[in-house]
């Protein structure tokens, strides 16, 4: 396979769930870093070569002129574990694993991970009046997906049955950390044993 | 294949991205339509039965106590679209599609179909003070992707390539009633081009 490098700010969940799927599948990945709360990701140089998006974090595949670049880490996690186990096989278990990852980008990290981002990265009393408006409103909503997952987590020890797929990893990411977002974990019960669970994989490793 | 129903608003766009796959892969779908404006997928029986996430557009395939609900309108993409040409093979392929169709989910809907839900659904007049004060950020956020989708389109014919894909039929959903959020289209030359060639597709259908 051709040398990957992950292109990150060690502090995002989103890049830590590429990690943690390398880790799971014993592959080879280099880090490049970047400060995200200094503007490296908003560069020109990033903007032109790495993503016109100005996210991270973004995969990159090979190495020199031929070399891709992949932004959105859920698509980088699909294809880190193309092939493998994490990514099952029949037609309607991919589409319901894909389900979970879409939930995860729209209802999800825009609410529990942007919190923590604004809670633990910039700051409390850094906020803007704007973001302390909508504040609430990212709480709720926040509240209400971790909700919908400990439902979901009642009869089952993954996502998707009994196995983990990338839909656990993905939500796995910004979930154990929410605490720092100011949520309460222990209010959900089958989500705590599920995050032990996904701790107890071989081949774990912790965010930092 | 199990019989297909797509629980839907025909307002949504994320509704039609799968009517539009049905048509263009000649798949027959049932529909059954519910006002989001109404609450109608808020309702006990919509979340017990249909979706906890209390959201449309969901697939239901099959029917009867082995029917199985699909939420997430661009996991229900995958699942009709599985083994077509328009999720291409190879694995970077296949994950670069991904990436624009998470693109869509994060960076495009929430503010170009919240724009048009705004303004165009419930109607300016009817906003709150919030909506109101945040409306500024979504028209940006709304505008920086389009942009980043026109520098995409300039020397391609589809997101990925030459052929179109999920991606193009995700995106395509809201960009092109994007003006009824007040985006001006006619700004973004090589979107509107790309707009053109997927209403050029064979079995293409409108939105209404």
């Amino acid at each position: 396979m051709a040398p990957l490098t992950l292109h990150e700010d060690p502090r995002s969940g989103n890049c830590y769930k590429i990690k943690l799927i390398a880790a799971l599948l014993g592959l080879p990945l280099a880090t490049r870093q970047y400060d995200i709360t200094r503007g490296e990701t908003r560069t020109p140089d990033f903007l032109a070569n790495i993503n016109a998006n100005g996210r991270i974090p973004v995969l990159q595949i090979g190495e020199g002129p031929e070399a891709r670049f992949l932004p959105e880490s859920n698509a980088a996690c699909w294809y880190l574990a193309h092939g493998s186990a994490l990514i099952p096989a029949e037609r309607i278990a991919q589409a319901d694993m894909l389900r979970w990852m879409f939930f995860e980008q729209y209802n999800h990290e825009p609410n529990v991970a942007t919190l923590r981002f604004w809670m633990s990265i910039l700051g409390e009393a850094n906020l803007s009046d704007d973001q302390r408006r909508i504040l609430p409103y990212k709480r709720e909503a926040g509240e209400a997906a971790l909700a919908l997952m400990d439902r979901h987590l009642a009869d089952k020890a993954f996502f998707c049955g009994a196995a983990p797929t990338l839909a656990d990893i993905a939500l796995f990411a910004y979930t154990h950390i929410a605490h720092e977002g100011g949520f309460a974990l222990g209010d959900y019960r089958h989500v705590t044993g599920w995050i032990a669970r996904i701790e107890g994989l071989p081949g774990f490793v912790p965010m930092d």
